[in-house]
């Protein structure tokens, strides 16, 4: 029998908990240790931090990165930040510790665009040390992408390419509904955008992953965040949206060629929202489109998407990965190591 | 500037013509020779016997396998035959002159169950000769196994896989509305049936990549095939199927284990058919499925996912492949070489 796949677990918030319990599930994998600076959480057990009904785990969360690392993983799940500058430090850690690492930091899901400098860092050190990192979730990293590149396979022509995603933020949890402005005056929404609190982000990285897979030339990328305004009052579990308020948030980012808009994608992520689904179109040869109705949920999804990518990443060639390059696919429970 | 992918057609049926007629739109591909054993075909131009527009292409048509393959091509897609011991000949001829293959014969898309001896045999060869082949095309390939495969990494338990393909065949070639013995009678229908000669090819291919890919212990595969009857007379371009006359054919597959069904295949592709659509459907942690309303276009997308796997499987290592291990995509026809 071959021995589990030993995995770190770098950064304890609402994702990198949800992916913690997913792990746990997973026969074939043994947490060994986990990584937090919030010292209201370093020296915890992560099952209890995690709020695991098994806890605890018997795996301490620990500040000190260097010495979690020298515990000799194959796989560092990495969740602290959105921000690839501001996680490049923690990465390059990793790789140098020979460990893989798949990270739901939005900006590495294809940095080649936005940071090309950090991307080559990356992808070098990943070689230097011979292992594999990938930056996916549901999105950036499956709904707006991955989906539309796979479905791309029926294609012979592609004129357009589109990606429409409905979240109805109701069901999802408080600081979800927080970050998107839910129950805010359209003003205060506005002063969050500009301050940079109010955003999802990834949707310029979905672009360029969708513009390289396409073979899109794509020569300048958008991105507009409008707020959703709602007629009637929402109630949610947590929080009352009013008539009047911002129920959530509107994203648009455009691929554009010559001025001519050939990528559009929408993020649509607001309490109250009616029809929650993914939908991909592709306008060619031939015209085509896939719905999943409900859309991938969420919080389950991401963590789903991170999990399952564990097996794909250990067996990839060394270097910066993303999710066109790699099969994704299911890793069951019950797999053996 | 790279070399062009020099590319042999090997077959040319209906399959094999659109596969190259889109072979030719593609840039990157300069298609250097074509095998065919027909006396019909061999001699003739590849284009004119393919029915481009552009025709000729100055590529004629050989019966001479051997010769056809000296010339040194990087790939040849094979399209002559659904029973892999009947294309194990040509197969190996192809991979002895170091050429990576796409073939549309379903055996080939999952051989591991049926035909595990000629699946090792063909994964050494193409080792020994350090190159890289795959049986791929829509169903299977596509619609009922790498797309359900694609919408599992999004689920964190699995009880139970479904995909259900319809396809209304009126909109489809004669031969393929005669091979679903559209306009038989019931009782002529099932004599065809028992004699081979009615049938699509792949279902149990289709479930046992699926079974694999969900580490589903799937101890049996059924399979069943009945005839689609018309209540009413239906008309197509080429033929007319009275009331009571076969429109085509109803298959479905199952993975069973200890008795119980886990995975269940179906395909319906009858003349008339009303609401054509490729559905997939996974029971579990979440419960989700996916649709593309009016399905995946049959002989569009064949050609299509065979053509777009041709970078794919350069790009892959030596051996044998299948649609679950490839990352598949889209080949533009703008790609440079």
């Amino acid at each position: 029998m071959k021995k589990k796949i030993r995995a770190i677990q770098y950064g304890v918030g609402p994702i990198g908990a949800s992916i913690a319990r997913l792990m746990r599930e997973k026969q074939a994998i043994e947490i060994v240790g986990a990584i937090d600076s919030d010292p209201e959480k370093a020296g915890r057990d992560l099952g209890e931090v995690a709020g695991a009904p098994d806890a605890p785990w018997g795996v301490t969360i620990s500040a000190d990165a260097q010495e979690v690392l020298g515990l000799s993983a194959d796989v560092v799940i990495h969740s602290t930040s959105s921000s690839l500058p501001a996680v490049m430090e923690q990465l390059l850690t990793c790789l140098e510790a020979e460990a893989c690492i798949v990270s739901t930091c939005e900006e590495l899901a294809y940095p080649y665009r936005t940071y090309p400098e950090l991307a080559a860092q990356l992808d070098k050190a990943a070689k230097d040390w011979g292992v594999a990192l990938v930056g996916t979730g549901v999105n950036p990293g499956f709904a707006m992408d991955k989906l539309l590149v796979t479905l791309a396979a029926v294609s012979q022509k592609i004129e357009h390419a589109k990606a429409v995603r409905i979240v109805d933020a109701a069901t999802r949890r408080l600081p979800l509904q927080k970050k998107i402005g839910a129950g805010m005056s359209v003003e205060e929404f506005r002063a969050q955008v500009q301050a940079g609190t109010i955003k999802h982000v990834g949707l310029p990285e979905s672009v360029a992953m969708v513009a390289d897979s396409l073979n899109f030339a794509v020569d300048e990328i958008t991105e507009s965040i409008e707020p959703v305004v709602t007629a009637a009052q929402v109630k949610t579990e947590f929080l009352t949206v009013e008539a009047g308020q911002v129920a959530g948030v509107h994203q648009i980012a455009r691929g554009m060629k010559d001025g001519k808009e050939i990528i559009y994608l929408e993020l649509q992520m607001y309490v109250g929202a009616k029809s929650p689904a993914d939908t991909v179109e592709l306008r060619g040869q031939p015209n085509i489109s896939l719905v999943i109705p409900g859309g991938s949920p969420g919080d389950i999804a991401t963590a789903s998407v991170v999990v399952n990518t564990i097996p794909v990443i250990l067996d990839a060639p060394a270097g910066l990965r993303t999710a066109r390059d790699l099969p994704i696919g299911f890793f069951s429970p019950d797999a053996r190591p």
